[in-house]
């Protein structure tokens, strides 16, 4: 699987952190909580959670301080971010990271209860290879693996301007499919060898609208329109002219500062239970 | 406001009250459950739901029975699809059904800790005024307007297929600014009225998958494009010819058929406290 590309495209850029530094259990793995409760219920044993492409490690402190009997680890192929998330979860004393590819995991087969990722296949040129591995090192008979992952095609928003039509377009076109793969996850993960009848999927949502939400998420765009590989990609590739990224870039000010401005998108999730 | 209209356009197809019939709280009005747990702990007091636009009275059923101590009406402007509810609804001794138009309530001021719709104000000509009339009757000081409407600009869907993208199309001609109110509801309930601090916004979806589901709706729009309004409106207005929406109609067949199909869809929601 050596020939599969392992890197995150967005990049790191400080408003795009500060958003994916916002995410908990709560608001972006909520399918997972029943899945927590029934393992952190049972006193006797003590349940094993592996999060792939954990980033800053936000949700993966999250989903530690939810199985509190239990370990965590959190993996990533970045150094960079492993440091930040180190931070974040110092003192969160069941989290252990470690620098790691989702084609080649560093685990035995069947070793965790829970596999989990969010937002990190839709970035692999071969999401199916991920599931088999993800499957592999998930226990057999009732272990489960989670995953959460956007469909960029389907965002809504107001008030409405054409440059932020523009830049949905724009965004869809630097990401290609991945971007899209939300509503794909059920057949990716039955061409994985997963039955379809231990296949549940449903969707989850972001919803940003206070000053602080519209800040972040507006922030966060604006920056990857400015310094991040959006930005840059888009100029490279010719998708779109410096001043239609200007034009972008002052839409999501103006979005930003609207008091009745409401952001939402749509994410696909699905649990696997791995059988036999 | 009586030159406000009041028509439920999509019309009553048996599948499509096959879909409806199929909504409950959990799926259909989550957002709404710490508010109803809240009124349902106080054991000292009888609280007072309002649903509007009740249809065949499922959600009405399912918001009683998280309600034991309190009372639940339910009001639609159809006498036909009222009798369907009352049908629905026997045996729940704590729902009353009555016909009433959401532009003029028959209510006195304040009369209920929580008023609610869904799917309602979409179809509506003056959802600004109707947002009026519901917060008139809503108690001040802590009532609460709860709201789920469409944005059906961002449905998603697995297999893809070009009839299916075009029978989206047509939809959203068809139903025209209503159908996209979802993003929207923050906006136009401040029109009414509401502050902002005072408005909670979120979304939700709806996930079709299982066989069952697929059969739900896929088969409430095969009828709503082969018997129902929107079939009838689209050859009327020559927005599709009959040989399209022969296609559209096999391409939901084949969908409704597809063991990894999955079917998304996203609502907005907002919860609006009344001041004094």
């Amino acid at each position: 699987m050596s020939s599969n590309k392992s890197t995150y495209a967005p990049g790191y850029v400080p408003s795009q952190i500060t958003h994916h530094e916002w995410r908990t259990v709560e608001n972006s793995a909520a399918y997972l909580l029943p899945t927590l409760r029934a393992l952190s219920s049972k006193s006797d044993t003590s349940p094993l959670l592996l999060d792939i492409g954990c980033g800053s490690g936000t949700i993966t402190r999250s989903l530690a301080s939810h199985l509190p009997n239990g370990k965590v680890i959190g993996t990533d192929i970045s150094d960079e971010i492993l440091s930040r998330a180190k931070e974040l979860c110092h003192g969160t004393d069941n989290v252990t990271l470690k620098l790691a590819n989702v084609y080649s995991l560093p685990f035995e087969d069947g070793k965790f209860d829970v596999v989990h990722a969010s937002m990190v296949l839709g970035h692999l040129d071969n999401p199916v290879a991920a599931y088999r591995e993800m499957l592999r090192v998930t226990k057999p008979n009732g272990g489960i693996v989670a995953n959460r992952e956007p469909d960029l095609s389907i965002c809504t928003y107001y008030p409405r301007s054409k440059p932020m039509d523009e830049f949905h377009a724009l965004q869809l076109k630097v990401m290609g499919e991945g971007a899209v793969i939300g509503p794909k996850m059920v057949h990716l993960a039955m061409e994985a060898g997963a039955k379809r009848e231990d296949i549940t999927p449903s969707f989850g949502t972001w919803c940003y609208a206070s000053p602080e939400e519209r800040k972040i998420w507006g922030g966060a765009f604006l920056e990857r329109l400015r310094e991040g590989n959006l930005g840059k990609t888009a100029l490279e590739k010719g998708y779109a002219t410096k001043e239609e990224i200007e034009g972008m870039i002052k839409a999501w000010e103006k979005w930003s500062e609207s008091e009745d401005g409401v952001y939402g998108c749509m994410l696909g999730e699905i649990l696997i239970k791995k059988g036999m």
